[in-house]
C-alpha cells in the first residue's frame, strides 16, 4: 500500500493487536469483578486514587529493567516533532538509530503498571497524605508485549498498597484481603505462594553469589517452567561453577510444611539477611495460624522458587496461582510484595510499603472458564414498553418516565413497529417483562403485562403494574 | 538491573501538562458522578461497552476535521521504528517533515472521543447486536489541546447513544435523560439548547450558500463569543457578499418562544431540508409539551446559533450550558446530536443514531464550585481499631475480620504506636469511630468504642459493638 492510500476514506475497521472491545455482557462481567474487588478494598479502608494514563517518559524509564523499558508504549510529541532531532542523528549514521532518536520525539508514555505511578503520586503529594496511606487503584496499563492467550497489550490492574508502615501486620492484612476477595468472586481453588526476597538474598550470600542475586532470581523464577535442568543450564551458561549450583539446588529441594522449611533453612543459613527474612515469614505465619484466630483459613505455602522479577521488592512477596482441575489457565492471577524504597528514586527515601495487584483480565478468563459469574448480569431493562400504534407512543413515554421515578429500569421501543419485532428485541436483550399499549390500554389505563419467560399475561392498573415490577426486582 | 541501579537515577517527579492526579476525595467525587450517571443510563436500559484506549490511527484519522487530526495523540511504533522510514524521507528534504514521517513510525493513537470508536465497534459487531442498540460508555479520551482552565488533555466522556433507529422518540428520551441526570447530580440550573442541522442547511440554501454550509456553521458557532460583528467580519473575509450576510442575520435575529421561532422560519424557508428540520423540532417539542404528560418539565430553548462543529451531525443537536449565577464556569457540560451515517465510513451505510456525551470533568468543576457533592464521600473506614500493645494486635486482627464479615468497613492500625498518633490518623481519614484494645479489653472481651465527633465513649461487648456500628452505618 502506498502512502497516498494512507488517508483513504473508507477503512475496514479493526483494532490494534493485543487490545479488545468489550460488548454489553463482557463489560457487565468486568464491572462485576471491579465492583467486587472495590467493595473488598473499601471494607479494609483503602481509598481510591487515579493517575493519568500518560506519564512523563522519565518517570517510567529504568524502573522495569531493560526488557520492561522496551515494552513501554511511547507517545509521539505533538506538532513538528522532528524539528527537535539533531540533524546529525539522522545524517551521520547510515541507518538512523531508533533508540537514539526516541528521547527527541517522545516525552510521554503510557503507564506500564500502577506501582510506579503510585510511588510518584505519593512523593508529589506527601504533604497532603496521612501515613500509613492505604490506597486502591483500578485502571488500565499498557505493555508492548507479544500478544498471546491471556496476555494483552491493554489490561486492567486492581492494586492495593499500604505505604508508610513497615509493620508485618500489613502483609497479614493483604493475605486476609486475598481470602475475602477470592471468596466473594467465587474463585476459591487457588494457591497463595509466599516467599521473602531477604531469604533469597540470604541464599545467594550463603553460596557465595551475593553479587549475582538478580541472575539467581531470574533463573529461579523460571523453575516452574524449565525445571532444574533448565535452571542448571542457564546458570552454567552464565558462568556459575557447578559447586555453587549444587549447593543452591540442595537448598531449594528442602521440602515440607511452611514451618518445616523455615526450620531447616534456619539451621543452614547464617547471614543476617537470611535470618531477617526467616523471622518475617515466621511472624506472618504465626499471625495467620493462631489457635484462637477468627480468621478465615487459607491455602498458602512457602515457595522458595517464587522470586518476582521486579527489582523493587525487598521483603515478603506473594503470588496467587489458580489451582482448579477444571481450569485450563494455570498462571498467576495476582502478585505483589514489600518494597522498602520505591519512592526513593523520586526523592523521598526510607518509606516502606507493601502491595498486591489483581490481574482483572486473567481473573475474568478464569471465572468465565469456571462459569463463576452470576446470572442476569446482562439484564438491562426490567420492562420493555411496546406500542401498537403511533398514538400510544406518548402514553408509553409517560409510563416509562413514571417507572423510572420508581427506580424500575425500563425502555420504550422507539417506534410502533410490528409487535413481533418488538418482542424479539425484548428477548434478545433478555428483558423479562413487556407491556403492550394500544387503543384499549390508552383509553382504559389498564395495561397488559407479559412475562417473557413464562408467557403469562396479566391486565393491571398502573399502580398494580408498579407493584408487580417492584416485587419482581432483583 | 540491580537494586543499586534502580535507586541511582533520581528524577524530580511531575506529570505531563494537561493531565491530573486524583487523590482520595477527588477520586471519590469522580466516582460519585460516574455512578450517578451510570445509574440513570441503566434506568433507561442502556448497556455498557468498553473499547481500547488505543485505536488504529486510520480509524481516527480524518474523522475530526483537520484541526482534530492534529490533536490526536499518536503512539510510537515499538522496536526499531525508524527502519520503516524510507531513507529518502530523511535525506532528500532539508528539514525532515514530521507529517510525512508520521505514518511510518506510528500506526496507533489514543482515542479522541467515544463516538468514532463506538461506530467502529458497531460496524465490527453488527451481527451480534440487536438494533436499536442502546449503549453507554464511560471512558477517558485524549486530546493534544493547549491546556487551560477547564480544558484537559486527558478527560472522561460519559456517552449514551441509540443506534439503528431514526425515530424522534430517541431524541425525546435523551432529553428526558438529561433532566433525570442533572436532577440526580443536583445541577439543575442549566439551559438545554436545541437546534437541527437540517434547519441550518435550509438556511444556507435559502441565502444561496448551500455549498458553504461548513463555513457558515463554523462562523455561527462562534456567535456567542464574537458577536454579530465578528461573524460578519469572518464571513466577509471568506468572500461572502454583504447581501447574503444581511439575509443570514435577519433569519438569526428571529426571536420568541420555541414555537414562535419555528412558525416564523416556516414562512421564510422554502427548501425541503428546512421543512424537514422544522418538522423534527416540532415533533420533539410537542412530545415534551403534551398537556397530560407526566414528564418532568425542563428548561430548553431553540438556539439557531448552535451548530456543533463536528461534521457527522445531520439532525437534531443538543448542548447543555450551566446557567447558574453562582458558577464562574459558563461553558457547555454536555452535547450531542443525531448522525445519519456515522458507520458508513467503516462500510456499514444507512444506520442512523443519536447520542449525547456528558463531560464529567466539567460537571465536576461545576459541582465543586456550587458545593453539590454530598458529605462523607471520602469516609473510608467506619472504625479504626487501635492497639495499645503488640500483644493486642492479634485480637485487633480478629476483630477487624469479624467486622468485615458483617460488612462494616474497618481497619487495624498496623502497629502499637502511641495512641495519639493513631487517633490523629483516624481524624485525618475522617474515621468516625475508634476502638482501643489493651490488656483489659483483650482479657475481658469488652471493647471501648469512642465516637470521634462527640468524644463520647462506651464499653461494649462484641455483639453490642457490631450493633452499634451497624446502627450508625450510612
Amino acid at each position: 500500500m502506498g502512502l497516498e492510500n494512507f488517508n483513504a476514506i473508507e477503512v475496514k475497521p479493526s483494532i490494534p493487536s493485543g487490545t479488545r472491545d468489550f460488548g454489553p455482557l463482557q463489560a457487565a462481567k468486568r464491572k462485576y469483578i471491579f465492583n467486587t474487588l472495590e467493595n473488598v478494598f473499601k471494607l479494609h479502608g483503602f481509598q481510591p486514587i487515579e493517575t493519568p494514563a500518560m506519564e512523563n517518559l522519565q518517570t517510567l524509564n529504568g524502573k522495569y529493567g531493560d526488557e520492561g523499558d522496551q515494552l513501554i508504549f511511547k507517545i509521539l510529541n505533538s506538532g513538528d516533532f522532528m524539528s527537535k532531532v539533531p540533524p546529525a542523528t539522522l545524517i551521520e549514521v547510515e541507518e538512523p538509530n531508533s533508540k537514539l532518536i526516541t528521547p527527541y520525539i517522545s516525552e510521554r508514555a503510557l503507564r506500564y503498571d500502577l506501582t510506579v505511578p503510585f510511588a510518584r503520586f505519593v512523593t508529589m503529594n506527601r504533604n497532603d497524605i496521612s501515613f500509613p496511606f492505604k490506597r486502591y487503584q483500578i485502571q488500565p496499563v499498557w505493555r508492548a508485549d507479544r500478544p498471546q492467550k491471556g496476555r494483552y497489550r491493554e489490561f486492567y490492574q486492581c492494586d492495593v498498597d499500604i505505604i508508610g508502615s513497615d509493620s508485618l501486620m500489613n502483609e497479614v492484612e493483604l493475605i486476609q484481603l486475598y481470602v475475602e476477595a477470592f471468596e466473594k468472586l467465587g474463585t476459591t481453588n487457588y494457591e497463595l505462594r509466599i516467599n521473602n526476597r531477604k531469604l533469597l538474598q540470604g541464599i545467594a550470600e550463603q553460596i557465595g553469589a551475593a553479587d549475582k542475586f538478580i541472575e539467581l532470581s531470574i533463573a529461579i523464577d523460571k523453575l516452574d517452567k524449565i525445571g532444574w535442568d533448565g535452571v542448571v543450564n542457564e546458570l552454567t551458561n552464565r558462568g556459575w561453577d557447578s559447586h555453587k549450583i549444587t549447593e543452591l539446588k540442595s537448598l531449594f529441594l528442602i521440602n515440607g510444611s511452611f514451618e518445616e522449611i523455615l526450620s531447616q533453612l534456619k539451621s543452614k543459613l547464617t547471614s543476617e539477611i537470611a535470618k531477617k527474612g526467616i523471622a518475617e515469614l515466621e511472624t506472618i505465619n504465626s499471625r495467620l495460624q493462631t489457635q484462637d484466630s477468627k480468621l478465615t483459613p487459607i491455602n498458602y505455602k512457602l515457595d522458595l522458587a517464587l522470586a518476582r522479577g521486579l527489582s523493587y521488592y525487598t521483603g515478603c512477596i506473594f503470588e496467587v496461582v489458580v489451582n482448579d482441575p477444571a481450569c485450563t489457565f494455570k498462571g498467576s492471577i495476582s502478585g505483589g510484595g514489600r518494597y522498602d524504597d520505591l519512592t526513593g528514586i523520586f526523592g523521598m527515601p526510607g518509606v516502606s510499603g507493601v502491595g498486591i495487584s489483581f490481574g482483572a483480565d486473567r481473573i475474568y478468563d478464569v471465572m468465565e472458564e469456571l462459569n463463576l459469574f452470576p446470572e442476569g448480569l446482562d439484564m438491562s431493562s426490567k420492562v420493555l414498553v411496546c406500542c401498537i400504534d403511533e398514538e400510544s407512543l406518548q402514553t408509553g413515554l409517560s409510563l416509562c418516565s413514571e417507572l423510572r421515578r420508581k427506580d424500575i429500569p425500563c425502555e420504550l421501543y422507539p417506534s410502533a413497529s410490528k409487535i413481533k419485532k418488538q418482542l424479539d428485541y425484548a428477548n434478545a436483550k433478555h428483558i423479562p417483562f413487556v407491556v403492550i399499549i394500544g387503543d384499549d390500554e390508552r383509553k382504559s389505563g389498564i395495561f397488559s403485562i407479559k412475562n417473557m419467560e413464562t408467557g403469562e399475561q396479566q391486565k393491571l392498573k398502573i399502580e398494580e403494574l408498579f407493584s408487580c415490577l417492584t416485587l419482581n426486582s432483583k
